[in-house]
């Protein structure tokens, strides 16, 4: 860990303090790439009606609108707190290589923010969950498999 | 599984097939509340530059827009393709409790799209994962959890 690892996790504290007044969770999140912030987030969930509005998942759109690119190499995520499993995995897709983090899961949960419940079942089989997940087949299901591969000019990722 | 889920699935996968026409990947979801489509959603990673646009997220964030609300209890998602972490992990922060898909997990990595990867980081600890993830401390890290705790007129999720 470096000053500069300080200074930018810092920032992301900050944001997260900031988040509160504005109506936001007391999370904050920014994404780093050669030393120079590219994407900002806070948490927006109740504000903006969204679950998905976590401070990490709005950091890494934020910096992909503003690098118009859908993948983060090389980038360092810093958030104010342990990244959930969505975020964690929005991490992932985004190949964000490095995260730093100031507050712990466990702090998180004690301010009422517990996402270990979302952590246990990702590791269980779908029978032992606590919602229904459901396979059934349908006959076209593998249509947009063939219409992708025979695609030409597809991104892919 | 009823007549009603086939419909649903079918819709969905039907998504997942235009998609792939509009520019999209090849996946579509669709939130069903009380037999009414309430928020529809398509692969837009590569054309809208957001690694966080998979179908479910979108059709979770549409949902939720179109009712107004940051959780989706008593509704259905019906997807074309088993949910990677992030959008499991959406679906349980949105309170789905069912989940109905088509194409298995394993038919979407035949297809190029493989999250496997995903799914055993999650559940293995931070030292053995293939990127780093570190704690700092930072000591104005849990102001933001004061701020929440003090806040009377907050939404609490």
């Amino acid at each position: 860990m470096s000053a500069t690892d300080t200074s930018f996790l810092k920032q992301a504290v900050q944001l997260a303090t900031r988040s509160v007044a504005q109506g936001g969770g007391p999370f904050g999140a920014l994404i780093v790439k050669n030393n120079n912030i590219i994407g900002r987030g806070n948490n927006q969930v109740t504000i903006n009606n969204d679950p998905t509005a976590h401070a990490e998942i709005n950091a890494i759109r934020d910096a992909c609108k503003n690098i118009k690119s859908f993948t983060l190499e090389t980038c360092t995520l810093y958030t104010s707190c342990e990244p959930c499993p969505m975020c964690m995995s929005a991490i992932y897709w985004a190949r964000i290589n490095r995260v730093v983090f100031a507050a712990t899961e466990q702090e998180a949960a004690n301010a009422g923010f517990d996402d270990a419940i979302i952590a246990r079942e990702l590791c269980i089989p779908y029978e032992q969950r606590s919602i229904l997940i459901e396979h059934l087949t349908c006959h076209e299901h593998d249509q947009c498999f063939i219409e992708w591969s025979n695609k030409p000019d597809k991104t892919e990722y």
